[in-house]
């Protein structure tokens, strides 16, 4: 996957970052990194129709930044998060704002097996997988894993002393022994709800995408996954939005190459 | 969840059936239903971006009918059935097209002990839930399951001689441990990859939906369920074809109350 990932990410080396848009699940998530870059609320257009989606608009430094949150389930009242929502924030906000890149940003799920710590926040690398998609049908079973792919980031990560995992994402908090071996056999490090499926639009729509995520739970650890998310949430958010502000910072002057390699030091 | 559904669709009961769009994920599902209604091809606009989704358009009688398919994915070649491209097509085609109902049309698995045979056709009853959605946190729980309305149409299936059930969304073509608790708690006798999907973005914006299902596969038979969906996929499009032909002359000067209630019998 490594090769057709790099492939398609190609042409889009050179391009300058000038509009960067983040795609948030969780209001409680988005809450301390909106109000960290003062961002302010801005309508969306009449014509994507009566969709939850909230737009948040603001600058840092030198870069456009909108921060699109999925908003609230109006049967449900709770955040919408999972794959469907995040796909058509992601659809509506990149056809509607053009954005240079899209970040993929909240909480996840980690392993203590990896060396994770709560708190931990990660770069995508490589590529996005789903571990919840089982169609055991010829060419079905790696359309089921999806492999969309990640920016490199691997000069950002390095320079912001942030590690890089494989992001591996599925609709339920929680997983089946499928999902396991799904995930055992991507090499995921991150587990999200939300990154491969506004990874596939980027892909579709030619938008270079990558994900910062910020560990709220380890699933290898004896405690409850649901207890775990509950307790962190609110310390994991906050460590987000720290790291969200120095990721959008270092973007400002670079191209998407830029955020593999140092450009000063003459490496390609 | 009966009263939800109800009060929501109420506003919508008198709505004339003008236009109707019929959302299919495979090409092969498509392919008969496209060749004996005599539907063409027509371009997306550029506006929507590059999407896979095809549309087709005829009219069939009165009725003004488009027919979308999601497309082949861009690096996996296959049919990109599942919910995020169902959601995806179902948002693209509802906001550019306006139609007047939505049909979720495909094949789908049954259970032999609620008397379901392959070749079975199924219209949607009540409403669209998701069983491999498991976020064991309040009100997340509930949002995890869905529980977005179908249009009822007791009379059409009656008519028709359709079997009425309530369709079960999931992203697999086997199903968990979990899954299955969450199957059996929902009543469900239909499971699709799509239909839930669709239902959620057609109560966003407010769209009648329905979903008609023709069964390939018995889940509870001991044969393997992907060895039953490739033998029977042909034959069950071929009736699937059949039977939406009748569905939408069905629909012809009716409204969307009229799917549920004969109204030359003074019934309500």
């Amino acid at each position: 996957m490594k090769t057709l990932a790099a492939a398609s990410i190609a042409p889009m080396q050179s391009r300058p970052i000038r509009t960067v848009a983040v795609i948030m699940a969780m209001r409680a998530e988005a809450r301390p990194f909106l109000d960290k870059i003062r961002a302010t609320e801005r309508e969306l257009p009449e014509t994507v129709g009566p969709l939850q989606i909230q737009w948040y608009d603001t600058r840092v430094g030198g870069l456009n930044v909108v921060v699109s949150v999925n908003g609230a389930d109006r049967r449900h009242g709770v955040d919408e998060i999972g794959t469907q929502p995040a796909a058509l924030n992601a659809y509506v906000t990149m056809v509607n704002r053009r954005p240079d890149l899209v970040i993929s940003a909240g909480t996840a799920g980690g392993w203590a097996s990896h060396g994770t710590q709560v708190g931990d926040v990660f770069v995508s690398r490589d590529r996005f997988v789903f571990h919840d998609r089982h169609i055991p049908l010829p060419g079905f079973d790696q359309y089921g894993v999806g492999s969309y792919p990640s920016v490199d980031a691997s000069y950002l990560a390095r320079s912001l002393r942030l590690k890089e995992g494989i992001v591996t994402t599925g609709n339920s908090l929680d997983h089946s022994a499928a999902d396991g071996r799904a995930i055992a056999a991507s090499g995921a490090s991150v587990k999200d709800m939300e990154a491969a499926a506004i990874a596939w639009v980027a892909d579709l729509l030619g938008v270079p995408m990558l994900a910062v995520k910020a560990i709220t739970d380890l699933i290898d650890a004896p405690a409850d996954t649901a207890d775990q998310f509950v307790a962190n949430l609110s310390h994991a958010s906050q460590r987000l939005s720290d790291v969200l502000v120095a990721v959008l910072e270092f973007c400002e002057d670079r191209t998407i190459g830029d955020l593999a390699h140092d450009r000063s030091s003459g490496a390609k």
